[in-house]
């Protein structure tokens, strides 16, 4: 089968002939609808070899950790799946069994440095190897062409939303930073379970105009105007995004950031983060969250909007989304 | 000014002229411009006077415990309302200085047995006092006529549904059972602050028919098929709702009793009641869950469904409310 | 080795030579330190094969749910552990997987029905085999010989304890009905993790004198004097317990049952459970619960009193059991 | 009667003599019987009159925002006290009546920028006026010589122990920076409150002598060789105590900024804030937070070490608090 992948450390991904998999006991081989395209997928080429083996990963690797697709193949000992079932491939990897896995808190996992897409096999390919049915989510009447970016952009933002809800007044106001490929996702959950008016904030001019449909009361260019918010998701996470983004906050209310711009906060703590208030990052999601994803899908209440690309585009559709020319948040290749 | 009264212990409310009041000291002056009607309304003359005086109530005194209207006076050291502010009158009484006010439970104040309507005099005349600014919520755009049954039936059920809340899951399944004044806010609620699939249960097929219209996606005249829910809220409470009720819930799902019809459970506690799951009881509402309602229907989100009467027909209205002949699910007087 | 198993449907359980299990892919070994005998295994034998059939029991099977050893023996790709590695044993079973697993909800796992000592072969034998590292926790310096009570008795208290912590206040008051083997610990737990009085309740009066070691501040027949309690967590389970536990809380207080004698609750729900409070009923304890108490329990801070039986006496201590003449809350098989 | 106040803006405070207050509508008249004194009040003679005008102060008011006393004397309609009764009176000031107020979070109250010691008069003169019984908590059995530094010291770090304590484990792992006046009552409240291992981190090597005696388990001059904790309290607040309070948490951990000294974070925030954890600051505390303060306090749990200095001394026990040479973390004037 062929396979987009990094062949060595400093190398560009290429497309290359590999044998498909065979799933070992406990283990299921998944042959890919669609696979989303992520922004970090692009930095993955340039990290040391020293730094990717101090993570566990190897090379080389197939891309790709926003797949879905049909089960096409049972390891020994697996229950609960038969061949063409359509799932979703749980994005992160976790063990399972460590004080973090134990509490549903797997986004935590110290033990998931390594998975599908980043230092393993993942879902740039006609088929992938799944370790186990814990990472695998049935998507009963969705289509898994399109189900890839609910796994990553998708999950991801509903962790953020997830952990700002208590702190979201019934008729209260929030915002989100960044509508792109995950903010997107943040305002339609934002919009289905709470009852607060949500302002997009965004640059880009494309995004401002597509974010009424996604549930957005307003969108602006910035977030200076806008004050006494309950929460605050930075999906960016710039020096300005975090200053004007903390000023806006009401006493109380909640800062979420989950942009890894690397963005600094110049002026002293105390004074600058909410009163009685929280401030809370995190990267990825837990497989719960994904469940909760799927089954909010399900109701047909969320949209996924993509371009569409063939697998032989693929290096197309990277270039876009590293220049910014994608004529939606998410790239997608359909396989 | 007009009132409908209960002159004495044990006498039938009558409509009698008594003279406007006069706001004291931190008191406000509120001309109403509408009131709802209660169930418990027409409970009240049969209360004995023992108990009524074991209450701290006091004959005669005004019906009424849902109103909205103008502020129309101001005593000394009144500050943040001046004349003609709509404003809505929390319904239920506290002290604001108990462990349970302090801390935002006022529904649970041991202090609130007597208030207006029930003890004090209520919002059923054209003018009633308020003991202080605590009580009185800003309307601002709402219109103050049909704000009224915000107050007692629209609180309430947001009271109930707050606690529910953390155990409603993105895409799942609730119940309410019996949608008619309160439970029809339920609904509503439900339908705005979660993305959970809303099923209706009410034997009342007028009910049934308008629950579509509040975010309901099924209705149902009994709970019997329905399994896996993660809430019930029961605005009945009989022995069948709470059986059928209880055996609803998947684990870890919530049953909230807000209907007082005294039913009991039948069978062991150990085996009905839902595993890991919560089971709660309250009476009214708190000061904050009526801000929330307030802002949530500035929002323009909320519907209130009442029949109109003028204060000529209040005994016509209740004769309906009794009879369950009412067109809507509440009936208001209209000044 | 020797085991005590119920050789078939309707047996009583006898001592019987069986073989080493050897470890399959993913298993452990573990032999056999100490393992606390429960009320439940008096009732295994009374189940009727349909029963069991329903539950996926096989027979025969080996009695024992709270034990704890060495590790003994590894099965391919079993990580984390070594030969000689002193561990507890999870008690109840669970999948990993389902929705209740993955939230750290695993005591509501539907897939946890059979396991070690209740339908497959538990831990009063020489050896147990392990389904994984998942049900294994380290003991680090703890003793294996007494930890095995922690893993079911101290477990389920723990849970118990945990689900009402946010409703018990600094200075306030809880109280325990019965202090038994699950109600001693409950007493130490509330002890060590809130700055609240605790009560004792027990109708035996050995079981009262040692509360105070416990850290009960008080210890008394029954709860009909005690009024005002954030929290009453009932281990025993009757009509009686239930009604004066329900009657002793405050306004917002929680009660928990986790006794399993059946009883009911004869007065209407509404006006007898607590007023914005809360009740709860479970069965068994997550995981994360055991590993929250071994960590516990490494401080020092807990007391486990057993009475101690050789394996030749297994007999003799069930029947001290049954016939309550135990001179500890818990009886202990020491291998 | 005699007062420390500030007679003007930017003149240092002195002792002069005023009339003992008049208790008007409402309000209360409470003999001292001690105030503790705070750093803050040293910094309170430097603040410019535009800014003491802004925040609604008035000039010349008496210092002492730490005090307890008798009642004696009450104004018209004020019900619940007693003259002679020992009070508490609750050191920040709030309205009682806004959004957060309502909720019991009103420690962030808009409208409490003025109160008893700063911008109207406080308790270090031999009677102070308070607003209402709302500020009032009857100390029972306790002296109300020595209750006046559980007010703000003792409240203030129980408010930020009790937003920490959902993510401290039992048999975990917490650190509070500083314990001097306010962490001193910090690391026994987590001892209280917890089953985890408090460590003291102070360069002040009498403090960290008297950790011990507090329920420290240990106490260490930096926290810098300290990891995986589950809370990080930081009673100080410089860039130092920033960067190793959140270098030292666990993923999941939560750190709490109460010390006022205005330190930055130099770091990127992605990365250094713990990953799925909480960070959170705030000022004061609610009026709730000191009821459960005193109700520890009256268990006899809670040890307040004071230095005590007689009215006449009250320049200098300030000259030695300014100079850090007190032989205890707090200074009290008793009268």
């Amino acid at each position: 089968m062929r396979a987009f992948r990094i062949t060595d450390w400093g190398q560009q991904p290429q497309v290359v002939a590999v044998p498909v998999p065979t799933p070992g006991r406990g283990e299921v081989l998944v042959r890919v609808a669609g696979c989303g395209l992520c922004h970090t997928d692009v930095t993955l080429p340039h990290i040391p070899s020293s730094v990717g083996s101090r993570l566990g990963w190897r090379v080389p690797f197939t891309l790709g950790h926003e797949a879905a697709g049909w089960v096409a193949g049972l390891g020994p000992d697996v229950t609960g799946f038969a061949e063409g079932d359509p799932v979703a491939l749980v994005s992160p990897t976790s063990c399972g069994q460590c004080w973090h896995c134990l509490r549903g808190l797997d986004s935590s996992c110290p033990n998931g440095l390594a998975g599908r897409g980043y230092g393993r096999d993942g879902g740039l390919a006609e088929y992938v190897l799944v370790s186990g049915p814990r990472f695998l989510i049935p998507l009963g009447s969705l289509d898994p062409v399109t189900a890839g970016p609910l796994t990553d952009a998708g999950a991801t933002s509903y962790h953020a939303v997830r952990r700002a809800l208590p702190r979201i007044q019934a008729g209260g106001l929030v915002a989100v930073i960044g509508v792109g490929g995950l903010g997107s996702y943040a305002v339609q959950f934002l919009t289905l379970l709470t009852a607060a008016t949500v302002v997009a904030v965004d640059t880009n001019p494309a995004r401002l105009a597509a974010a009424p449909a996604l549930g957005a009361s307003s969108a602006v260019a910035d977030l200076s105007g806008v004050k006494g918010t309950d929460a605050v998701l930075d999906f960016v996470g710039t020096d300005d995004t975090i200053a004007t983004g903390l000023a806006a906050l009401r006493p109380g209310g909640v800062y979420g950031l989950i942009g890894a711009a690397g963005g600094r906060l110049k002026a002293p703590l105390f004074g600058s983060l909410p009163r009685d208030g929280e401030v809370f990052t995190f990267q990825g999601s837990s497989i719960a969250d994904l469940h909760d994803v799927i089954s909010l899908a399900t109701t047909g209440a969320l949209r996924t909007d993509v371009q569409r690309f063939g697998f032989d585009d693929v290096q197309d559709a990277y270039s876009r989304l590293t220049a910014g020319t994608l004529d939606s948040p998410r790239a997608l290749i359909v396989f």
